[in-house]
């Protein structure tokens, strides 16, 4: 069995919002930070894959939330792979706060993509899975394939220097940003995030016009689509309510 | 005399471009943090001034650049005050890489507000200066005064969720990433930045629209203004060519 991966961080200052308590990008942030940590140290990393002119591609996410965190706060990102099939990993992780208690479940689902044809490729060879895998159940409920949306409200954006990764993308996280900039104040105030599913699906590039689409039901509903009103990413945000 | 600060940090995938160096912001960001850890430390952070209903504001800022950092390089910001006047203090610091390069040099000139009144008040009651003043030089040049600028472009924002801090105003560094975002995608590629100066005049709030105004001279030039024409933060960026 390979190293089976723990990964310590702290909230810093950039982590927080204006209640105080780390905003839920910061939290994916560590959570995406952890994936690429263990998978570099176990020999299928971003960079491993480079060499044969592939890479990871995060497809889906979801999280549950338990308590929030606050600036300087520690905790610990436990993360393992509970499968690996032939276009999908399922990449698990548990955050613990450093007095043990919840702060929040993931279940990832990542494809590998051949960088020059821009198409999926089975992700077996990448992996040794009899030493990768770990059979322990997903901690939550794997992340939910999001439809359509009847967009109420829309906010137009071009893809900016700062939004864009080492890959010349949208970084996943910039999407979540979006679409929490759509959200009335008092979400931040009165609310805190129960659970979130994220669905990629076209990366935004450089330059690119997209339109951040927000409809409210029970849960806040997002579609960010691309001039063409192509889908490029969906989420869903579950909320529960602040008890102050 | 008080610790004289040494703060170890290191590049995350959050702070690099898709040239894979670390941002400007990301540098300034550590460059911020270290000078909150060290007042911090020293009893005069933003904690302890809370305490009074007074804050520190940043000013002005200067950085000169030396070499730029990758993913994982790891750094150390050494920090001290060199002066404490009546409604200013100066502090300094040197970034130097683990192998022991010069990586940047910055002056900062931060005031100390009562949050209730908005206004300066008097810096030195908050400090002892005879144990927390070093009387060594300040690495660069002080950070200069920008006048008005020409606008030859702008672009407005809607200031969100993601751009305010702990204080409910936009946090220092996102007035920097308005402005690179307006920048041609020559100036990432083919150019690093030697020295960059920011004056930061009027915080904006959540929800304000304000104009990020830039004019080309030998330098990049920048104003951030609001609705009725009056300057935020104005800002200086030299340039010079990447050799590679």
């Amino acid at each position: 069995m390979l190293r089976k991966g723990y990964y310590d961080y702290s909230i810093d200052s950039r982590d927080t919002d204006y209640t105080g308590h780390a905003t839920l990008t910061a939290m994916c942030h560590y959570i995406l930070e952890a994936a690429a940590e263990d998978a570099d140290l176990n020999g299928f990393g971003v960079a491993d894959l480079n060499c044969g002119n592939c890479s990871w591609v995060l497809s889906r996410m979801a999280v549950e939330f338990g308590r929030r965190l606050s600036k300087n706060d520690r905790f610990t990102v436990r993360t393992w792979v509970s499968d690996v099939s032939r276009m999908m990993t399922t990449r698990n992780m548990t955050i613990t706060a450093e007095d043990g208690s919840h702060v929040a479940s993931a279940v990832t689902l990542w494809a590998i993509i051949d960088l020059e044809k821009r198409i999926a490729v089975d992700v077996r060879p990448f992996i040794d899975c009899s030493k990768a895998v770990i059979a322990e159940p997903m901690p939550i409920e794997k992340p939910c394939r999001i439809g359509q949306i009847e967009t109420r409200q829309s906010a137009a954006h071009q893809v900016a220097y700062s939004d864009i990764d080492f890959n010349r993308h949208v970084g996943s996280l910039k999407y979540m940003e979006w679409m929490l900039d759509m959200l009335p104040e008092e979400y931040f105030e009165k609310k805190q995030a129960g659970r979130v599913d994220i669905n990629f699906l076209h990366e935004a590039r450089y330059g690119q016009t997209v339109a951040i689409n927000y409809e409210q039901r029970d849960e806040s509903l997002f579609e960010i689509t691309d001039n063409d009103g192509q889908a490029m990413c969906r989420a869903s945000f579950r909320w529960r309510d602040t008890q102050q």
